[in-house]
């Protein structure tokens, strides 16, 4: 089996978190949100559907921990997940800690503006906290 | 067990397709894109991990379901699964048929522009089909 290739624009766009048991975690280089990307490792999938059912059990698991965590963690009004890959083919979900008056409340955060990437040493501390929050 | 209540947001927007296992099947009041949305029959449910286990196995059989013979039924080049709820707080799944050049691409469609409605004779004969090909 062909090893799990991370499409470039995920890989550009994002600083790795864990590898979970199917999902590759990511955050999103993005300080207007925390906002977190999970990757199922397994090539050539764009839809969920495509995913064998025992991978979309595994899916919804590490989406609803994820989310959870997150939510947790941020102390956020609400959760957003989307599994959307019009611009990136690869099967990936975002779930994005929201809150009233953030840059995109209460819109979607996809396709709003232009990304704000954090400093060097803020990406690395979160990324730290993270790791031992999820 | 109090009756599952829709939310007068989502009863307004949508036409009923069906009742599953867990989920109401909707299909979205908007010709601008074969959208259809699943609200899990539980009340006050408004985050994904609030579901119990079992029922977070049967929403995602059933987003798999969906988007699978949604995208069949519509040829369509991509679903976009969502679950945002920054609006309406009742936990619901948006599976909307996307393609190149339509009205929102490749942009989501929460909050682009304005729905357009079915004509009354074009909205029964869509939940018509959807009924036999869901």
């Amino acid at each position: 089996m062909r090893e799990f290739e991370l499409h470039s624009r995920l890989a550009a766009d994002t600083a790795f978190v864990a590898d979970w048991k199917l999902c590759r975690v990511l955050l999103m280089n993005d300080a207007r949100y925390p906002w977190l990307i999970l990757v199922p490792r397994r090539n050539d999938v764009t839809e969920i559907f495509e995913l064998a059912p025992e991978d979309r059990e595994m899916l919804m698991a590490e989406i609803a921990l994820v989310s959870e965590r997150l939510k947790h963690f941020t102390h956020a009004a609400k959760i957003n997940v989307g599994a959307l890959g019009n611009l990136v083919p690869q099967l990936h979900t975002h779930i994005v800690a929201r809150n009233p008056g953030d840059a995109a409340w209460p819109g979607p955060v996809w396709g709003h503006g232009r990304a704000e990437p954090y400093s060097a040493s803020s990406l690395e501390t979160l990324v730290g906290e993270l790791v031992k929050t999820l």
